[in-house]
């Protein structure tokens, strides 16, 4: 597996995307917003992986509640799998428990959560990209 | 930059390490024991970066604050670059705060941190792999 990328949530996007960009040397920075989980993104390639900051666009969003509670901050990580459906029933094997079903991520990806309870803490994300 | 790893604090590192290792397809973990950190890693190798898992291996260690304070969970992530000491300069001509001063860290890293005031929240720590 591979580290996709690390999401952060932040007040702003486009000022942070901003910030981010100019001392990180990142290659690229693509903004997207995906209705359904209620946040604007801003993608910053890196060499090898891809950092997503995220800001909450309406007050439903599971990242303005994250906002209120812990101000910005690390908020998942997430592993790039070839085939998101066979992890999904390897990891159930585990009683691994998921929040959630496959649903549409950002660039397309079909995506996952897995509980924190399942990773020490950790909120991580599965994503497949299309072929 | 690349993403070199993602750090995340756990209560017990044998324990977590197993448990990573068993559900992410791992292919290498190393143990390692920082004791100017007060910490003990389990360095899990995915295809392009690491996941450390950290536990404190003393009262003082600031890991063991952080598990007072928060419980397990992300504590930091990691960006390589190819010199540590051009990336400090360039970062101070852009009021970048750091803690410390340069370090070594896992797999004899040089290393420093990076104040989370300044990366909207985020703990970066920036590192160099000896040539």
């Amino acid at each position: 597996m591979n580290i996709d990328h690390v999401a952060i949530v932040v007040n702003d996007v486009d000022k942070a995307a901003s910030h981010y960009k100019n001392i990180l040397y990142v290659h690229e920075v693509k903004f997207e917003t995906i209705a359904t989980e209620g946040v604007k993104l801003a993608i910053l390639k890196l060499n090898n992986a891809r950092i997503e900051l995220m800001e909450p666009i309406n007050d439903d969003s599971p990242i303005k509640k994250f906002l209120e509670k812990n101000g910005e901050g690390l908020h998942h990580i997430a592993l790039e799998t070839n085939n998101i459906n066979n992890t999904i029933q390897n990891m159930n094997n585990c009683a691994i428990k998921f929040l959630g079903n496959v649903r549409t991520g950002s660039e397309n990806t079909k995506i996952i959560f897995i509980h924190p309870k399942s990773f020490h803490g950790v909120l991580l994300e599965l994503c497949e990209y299309a072929k």
